[in-house]
């Protein structure tokens, strides 16, 4: 159980993929997307996890996370409870200077769209940007990926 | 993880309290209570769950469940979360024959309102009715303690 606090760009080319350590493929869904409070069913590697996010503070930046590990078994039975559609992405983890940045690549519905988040120690700590980083979309609810797998990026 | 088959009924008065055998208080709220799924923290007996239930086949009798224990600490962050009002109710355990019954007595905005459950194994199961057992609502959304968070008793 914690605070979340972390920044989300856009990515302006796939510079990111070499510079990757480590890339994981990722499926979720949500039993609950509403912004006020989203449930979340995440598979990835072989492993499971139910995950709950309250409301952002004004600036976007911080929210209240709690997160337990499931088996994949539980897991699979309830995708199938899951609103809407599944959000299916490769994430691809990126070390820059004492941060890591966490690089989203959708697929499916949302092909084409290829997120960055940073996590920080607190709301005004800097960070080294990376080349490939964009537009800034802290805050911004249609980035949010309980959002997306209502509203997918190819109907935008 | 299981399927939940079970009966639901009205009480017509505090008999069963003198056949209760155990009772526990328990508050609960809603993460999410739309009745697609549900997703409910509880907390009861210094213990806590989180529990995620699916929808009703088409008799009201049988639903997914699935349940995993969570700490106190950790469900009464999770309460605040909640949509709407948080449940507050005293459950009665009274064997019956081979079947237990669960009857709860809320309080607060759905003072007034008392339920009774029995668990069965199959939807056809017979099971013994105590005198204190009135009309069935079973499968009746209006009943649901999903429902009573948003849409109390005293507002009937």
């Amino acid at each position: 159980m914690s605070l979340e606090i972390e920044r989300k760009f856009l990515v302006k080319n796939n510079d990111f993929k070499q510079e990757a350590y480590q890339q994981k493929r990722m499926q979720q869904g949500y039993l609950n997307s509403n912004k006020k409070r989203t449930v979340r069913i995440r598979t990835t590697d072989e492993k499971a996890f139910i995950t709950i996010k309250g409301k952002s503070n004004k600036s976007g930046t911080t929210r209240f996370e709690w997160e337990k590990e499931i088996s994949l078994e539980e897991a699979e039975k309830l995708l199938l409870l899951c609103e809407s559609s599944i959000i299916d992405k490769t994430r691809f983890y990126i070390k820059k200077g004492k941060h890591i940045f966490e690089v989203d690549e959708f697929y499916g519905d949302n092909n084409g769209l290829i997120i960055a988040e940073v996590e920080l120690s607190s709301e005004n700590e800097t960070f080294e940007k990376p080349n490939w980083i964009g537009k800034e979309v802290t805050g911004n609810q249609q980035y949010y990926n309980s959002y997306l797998s209502k509203k997918p990026y190819k109907n935008w």
